[in-house]
């Protein structure tokens, strides 16, 4: 069953009916794939203002021409749409094993429109789409639910699915994969998106052929870089990204009771990624066609019965951990355990436990909105009944099920203080006052704040991209040279978002001129170095275009106020703040938009949007 | 009839009654007068949450102890109250010769309660307080007002009156004084606050001794000084505040075309104040006690009969001069007469023609909301259509009548970035890209972006308060040393403000050792530099604790993103903008208030707040 690249259905829910699309060459060329596709597929698909839980508002999964070949890094795919967290752009990538699934399956990507009467979920096998009855799911968790699949059609299927947080429509609901291993495409809200279309699951399985013009030269090519890929990501095999926990404390970068202090080297210690691999790894967890391995899988915490589970990664650590002041390893397991099962953002459901927690702490919040929660910091069973409520909606839990804006917005008074988001979305955990690169690139990411879209905290301090003039180490705090290399970042992660790549391959040393040959290999393509950029700058452009139609401007490209003027005082970063504004003129000037934040006409005619 | 300072009247409108309250010595020390004793008075008298132009919501008129004694530059006066336009602490201080005269009626303020049933004015006459049916004045303009009124009483009274527009509780009218030469206590809407009491006017007349303890040794040390100020202030006298018109565009200063543009040089040449003397000026204004007369006459543009009316301020000639790019001065003339007789703040009236221009060239006002005015960039006559709109709260004039923020978040779309305000107040003419230090007065004034109560511009380019440490020249654009200063000039000022002493004393050389002197001459108090400059703290941190109550914090201390994050790119300030969160971070460590902005517990309790 040989077929193109570029094969995506289009899912009726209303009428549970499909239809296959194939995208044209022209476009792909343009997009590639993944999150980019998506948004021109959005802009295709919707030519109004569409609310993001409208039954009209489009979600959408793409794989990359990567995805499941033999690319190292390369078993992952994105989901997409409007965000229904921050109401702009969403996406969110995640590895894995479904991505392969679903282009095996014999779809690239797929478009889901309108909303089911009743619970469904969708099965592909081998290019056959049915739509089946999830009234036996619906409410079960992500590991029940993957596991009740599985006894259905056999452990060969893969299995993306939203928990009961994305039934309800909890404002950072994410999209999970890979069962009790819990990848989750977690950021922006979209598994309330997919929650909202009635739709439960989707089962992918089959046997189709990845489309691949040069499977040799492709092979090849990549078994060349292995050995330094390996190499060079060998500390992330070891410890995965939890190893992170220490060195970023140490230059302050590590998120610390809601961003209020800038030191916790016991704490650090204690929830560490040596920590971690001594007291509970069982092993490690590899996406598809990874050497590597950075994922965790430690035993059941809240159902010790079962032997493997996912492990947490350092920013549900961060957030959910050093952020609460939670310094029980422990407890963080079974909070990242119970935030997979419920199908929860780590980072945002993190952030809006710290919100809480100083609510708490301030006495804006109490026994009327807890009960009898003690929700002091430190306290992680508090914080486990907390996250049921939200993921409940029960009570106050469906206030803080909004998101951060909306729930301290309601609350009042000093809240919107303690809120750490940025046009509702949480700050991920990485501090741009250790990073002046981050105060740039959070506002400005389409998602929302997001280190991965940007990754410039890496290229602050290495000059791990010489071909895209990334090649000295820049002053972390200073704003010289900081929006050159922010646009430039964003716009190759933009790009490798396309491609859905895993973007650890940039620190394995994966370059530009790789992805021309691997692309070469795959579609015949024949793109230059510039190119590829451009492309990813038209991804990024797109996305930008779309969150202007809807009302975003240079007055929503903000950081936190206490991250701009609160000083932590001690630690790696104790006495620095971000010249945020400097850098975000600079930036609109380079990037060819108004001093609104505005792209201008002759910036989107250049890119053919 | 001789008697002691801190002599207030307590005027209640609803039963038309007053009393006299003896301000107790112990208070008089902890404020001294003016706008401190003010917001001293007003937590006495208001312990709720009493919105700005609720009947409970009082309008307080305060001099000093200087007010009219024969210290030079003392002819002046306060209104205060809480603002119609931010809703936060509002006060304008005014020269001329009211302030004297309500001394010599025996009182040094007044608090004026309640709402009067229909429209009343107050006189009061040698220590006399009547009660007068002002619906003959109701309707009139400030200029008529005060005729009609001296025609009744003669022309030895002194009227204080609102215009049309502060009847019709325009939230940025004014409180005027000296007739046709029109002094204004333009900012914070007070104008609105009188109107919404239905009090057109306060005339005061009387022979009363101003009460000073050691006239003779007061006369001789202020003559002392006399020769020093006259000649440090000549070009003031000269050519007035508008002298300041071309300097100020020369170093960036001058906003142009709504903040938008650096440079200006052949516009600023035909507004300036060589320009205004040249061809308009009929002879100088003094207000009581003032050897410079920076005051300019010019004769009536609007009524051509009137041989002589209050000429423009240099802040009138930039905001509805070069922040509108009208270049044809006696159309800012005809203006500057509009805004005077309307009761109108010119700055706040500049501002929101500028934010129309914008609105218009932008297309999001037209003819339905403008009929035929053709409100392009430059043209005065629209100007003055628009600006009788508003005093009228006529269509589209009754939404601007509501202020910037009000306004331009109810047009919506990208309205809020041509709204150049902070909590509803717009930014006077001086540019924080031009000096890094009014990046940080704005946003902290209690009363609004206000280049008065900091005057930092001058500090920071002079080292000209050696007495209070500031003897060196900073360098503009930089943050290093500018909280520190900030903070001091802040509250010297704060205690200028309290004596009710015009701010161009200290360019004339006026220092704290003087003041030290003349109120031992006054009132045998012995306050050291170290006792003034905490009055000033004192007054300038009551004001805060006010603000924190109806909601002020660290998301208010803000300055509009077009200031923060456009570059003008040519002109004295083109590159540079202002390093304002962290400025902001080390302004509320230096002040003793937490991080999000609120004054530690601490610090009141050492000011005895």
């Amino acid at each position: 069953m040989s077929r193109e690249y570029g094969r995506v259905s289009i899912v009726n829910l209303v009428d549970l009916s499909s239809r296959t699309l194939e995208i044209e060459p022209g476009i792909l060329k343009k997009f590639i794939g993944g999150a980019g596709l998506a948004a021109h597929l959005y802009s295709e698909f919707v030519k109004e203002d569409v609310p993001p839980l409208d039954p009209a508002s489009p979600f959408i999964i793409m794989t990359g021409p990567f995805t499941g070949t033999s690319i190292m890094l390369s078993g992952r795919h994105g989901v997409a749409g409007r965000s229904p967290l921050t109401g702009f752009w969403g996406e969110a990538s995640v590895g894995g094993n479904w991505g392969r699934g679903l282009r095996r399956a014999g779809y690239d990507g797929l478009v889901v429109l309108g909303k089911a009467e009743k619970p469904v979920y969708l099965s592909i096998n081998d290019g056959k789409l049915e739509f089946k009855d999830a009234s036996h799911l619906w409410g079960k968790d992500c590991f029940e639910t993957d596991r009740l699949l599985k006894n259905e059609w056999g452990d060969k299927i893969q299995v993306c699915t939203i928990g009961p947080a994305g039934e309800k429509m909890v404002r950072f609901a994410g999209v999970f994969t890979d069962g009790v291993h819990a990848r989750a495409a977690g950021r922006c809200g979209l598994g309330a998106l997919m929650g909202s279309k009635n739709m439960k699951a989707i089962v992918v399985q089959g046997q189709g052929e990845i489309p691949v013009g040069n499977p040799d030269a492709l092979k090849e090519s990549v078994k060349e870089l292995l050995p330094t890929l390996t190499g060079k990501l060998k500390g992330l095999s070891s410890f995965g990204t939890p190893g992170l926990i220490v060195p970023c404390e140490a230059i302050g970068d590590l998120p610390v009771q809601n961003w209020k202090r800038g030191k916790w080297t016991e704490g650090a210690k204690k929830i560490s990624g040596q920590e971690l691999s001594e007291r509970y790894l069982k092993k490690q967890f590899f996406c598809f066609g990874c050497p590597v391995g950075c994922g965790r899988t430690v035993g059941g915490m809240i159902d010790p019965t079962l032997e493997e589970t996912g492990g947490p990664e350092y920013e549900t650590l961060a957030m959910l951990g050093s952020n609460c002041l939670i310094e029980d390893l422990s407890g963080i397991l079974r909070l990242n355990e119970l935030v997979n099962r419920l199908g929860l953002d780590s980072i945002e459901t993190g952030a809006v436990v710290a919100f809480s927690m100083e609510l708490f702490e301030k006495g804006l919040i109490g026994p009327q909105e807890l009960g009898s929660l003690d929700l002091r910091w430190g306290n992680a069973r508090a914080a486990e009944g907390l996250i049921r409520m939200i993921a409940d909606r029960e009570g106050f839990g469906d206030l803080l099920a909004e998101g951060l804006k909306v729930a301290a917005e309601r609350i009042g008074g000093m809240a919107p203080e303690y809120a750490i988001q940025t046009n509702n979305m949480a700050l991920p955990a990485h501090d741009p006052r250790a990073y002046a690169s981050l105060a740039l690139t959070y506002p400005t990411s389409n998602r929302g704040p997001c280190h991965c879209s940007g990754f410039t905290f890496w290229f602050e301090r290495a000059s791990i991209f010489p071909e895209i003039g990334i090649d000295k180490v820049l002053d972390r705090f200073e704003s010289e040279g900081k929006a050159e290399m922010v646009i430039k970042v964003q716009d190759v992660m933009s790009l490798w978002e396309n491609l859905a790549l895993c973007k650890f391959s940039v620190l394995g040393g994966v370059q530009l001129q790789d992805i021309g040959k691997w692309l070469k290999s795959i579609t015949g393509w024949d793109l230059s170095l510039e190119d590829l950029i451009e492309i990813g700058e038209r991804s990024f452009t797109l996305k930008r275009k779309l969150n202007v139609g809807w009302g975003i401007s240079r007055k929503n490209d903000s950081l936190p106020l206490r991250v701009l003027t609160h000083r932590v005082s001690d630690g790696g970063a104790g006495d620095h703040l971000p010249p945020f504004n400097i850098m975000l003129a600079d930036y609109y000037e380079r990037r060819g938009w108004s001093k609104e934040g505005i792209p201008e006409q002759e910036t989107l005619n250049r890119l053919g949007i």
